[in-house]
């Protein structure tokens, strides 16, 4: 069968030829429909994502899939179901006390591979095997966006731990900013806009863009940080209630904490490097207690953020889905869904359709 | 009636004589057994806390206080009942929606001020006045010690709101550890240690020290900072699923994402100057990120953490409170309540007792 991954020699997408899965015991065979990129997939083609599985000379690429059963293999699922995958497996298939309780995103360092990005291989391939309790149903009516449940559930996630931490009072929030015009970004920015009186939107390009103008048809108000960087949104617009950052860039951490309203929460996703950097620290912590404030991160998702997924993947409206895919490809030109230019907003690679 | 004041023209606390206050409607008036001392009173004096109250020349010390109904009012309260006093109350008296929702721990800046702090009056005197409402019951088992009710509820408080943080996953948690050996680092040490298997406190003092003797009693081990600085606990000791911090030094905000396990939550208390310094902030995002780490801030506190403190105070063994009250003064040697040695955990100006 057909696979995009990467190999040891090279640092862009590679179509191999591999032999079909058998799933084990418990597993069930899958056919892939769709599989998305993104910005994790470009970091383990970097290298910056770290191992191979344990002896392999590739790894096969993508952790945002979305597929139909070919063989239950007696787990309980039906043939020609529709099912997104989650990201973490066991290592060596040997569970832990995060797998028994359903929370595979809370497990440490070295409690978990994560299909496509670390230690596992991913689901850009013409079929994957996976554990039956990895696989969550979605409609036959959204199989086709299905790849976004992954994403979605990463927001599904991060807006339950935010929220939460408002939870022991009346918290009353109505403006809400995305730092970042990702994908991610403005699938969340959506999501927002559906919660909050206002909504904002942090990016960095010049009008036209097509992320902004999705920005503009959510209703949203497009913020560009090189006029008007995150601390300084209070006094350009307002304080926010809630911030979700998802652009990796480090000093948005610090530029949170001045940019929330009191008793505001900013949620943490992005994944920087290193960087050395002066801050004035004592008003930041003075800020967070007398303010009331919380900085919260959060990483993956478990299948009830999945779930919440395809909740949430059925009320996007059909513009937004339009708009927002702008590349579908076969394996065989995989390139395209590689590049990373200013048109490009989510890349899908297309295996098989319904 | 005797009070204890700072005036503009001096900087140490003043034996004062005022006239006694009377109940406005609502109101009750009691007769005050104990004030308590802290940090928070030595900033007044000080003057890095603002504002006397409206056309005053002076403002009445203190804010952790216990009494005894003198004259109810028609309050439903009961002549010799023993009560605390919350600290927040209604700027001019006029009232706003955090007020309404018994929530004024979470009011903005400007709709509050704070008796003994900011704008109000405080307990420091014979006599007070105070809306019924904000007065707490005690029981008078405990009415000696009712002056730690108001910092217990400093830690009711914080312990809320971090604890809800992670009420989205099964957190389990075994080791707690407490940045600063003050009187509220203590209380919140044995508090603490009656939930976790083991708790650390931090501080810069060499032994022999009466804060490292406590915390030796509790059973906690005592962390010298100028030996194992806070982001280096992990190395040293271990990664703690639980940091309180209250010292109002602004690094350790930053060291306590590096000293919590994953998963594990910080609280902040302490109200540090502003100070520019450098942080590695690419390592502290992503660390925040990566492992669901959460830093969150609070302050002040309402009627149900008086209560829960009102519990606490009545399971702190004896020798704990023996042993952190180290002065109990009259008004007229209010000074030896302002010293600040090393011997000094806990002072408290007595009015009266039952």
């Amino acid at each position: 069968m057909k696979v995009i991954g990467v190999t040891r020699d090279d640092d862009g997408p590679q179509l191999l030829e591999r032999e079909r899965p058998s799933p084990d015991p418990g597993e069930a065979l899958v056919r892939t429909l769709r599989v998305g990129v993104d910005g994790t997939d470009h970091e383990v083609l970097n290298g910056s994502h770290g191992g191979f599985p344990d002896g392999a000379d590739h790894m096969i690429l993508g952790h945002e899939a979305v597929g139909v059963v070919e063989e239950p293999n007696g787990t309980g699922l039906e043939a020609g179901q529709v099912v997104a995958p989650t990201v973490r497996r066991k290592p060596n298939g040997e569970t832990n006390e995060y797998f028994r309780r359903g929370e595979p995103d809370m497990a440490p360092d070295g409690e978990y591979t994560e299909r496509g990005i670390v230690g596992d291989h991913g689901f850009m391939a013409e079929y994957f095997t996976s554990p039956a309790d990895f696989l969550v149903p979605v409609p036959k009516s959204v199989a086709e966006y299905g790849f976004l449940v992954e994403p979605l559930s990463i927001t599904e996630k991060a807006n339950e731990h935010a929220y939460a931490t408002r939870e022991p009072f009346d918290w009353r929030p109505d403006s809400a900013c995305v730092l970042g015009n990702g994908s991610l970004g403005l699938l969340t920015l959506w999501m927002l806009d559906q919660e909050y009186d206002r909504t904002y939107c942090v990016g960095r390009r010049d009008r036209p863009d097509p992320t902004v103008d999705i920005i503009d048809e959510i209703g949203s108000t497009y913020v560009d940080s090189r006029e008007t960087p995150v601390d300084e949104l209070p006094g350009a617009y307002e304080a926010m209630d809630y911030i979700y950052e998802a652009t990796g860039f480090a000093p948005h951490a610090f530029q949170t904490v001045k940019a929330l309203d009191q008793n505001g929460v900013g949620v943490l996703l992005g994944i920087p490097e290193p960087w050395e950097f002066e801050v004035d620290g004592g008003s930041l912590h003075n800020e967070i207690v007398l303010h009331n404030k919380c900085l919260i991160g959060t990483v993956n998702s478990h299948v009830s953020h999945f779930e919440d997924a395809v909740e949430t993947l059925q009320e996007l409206p059909a513009w937004l889905l339009d708009d927002l895919v702008t590349t579908v490809t076969d394996p065989e030109h995989v390139e395209a869904a590689f590049e990373d230019g200013d048109d490009q907003i989510k890349a899908v690679v297309e295996f098989d359709s319904l």
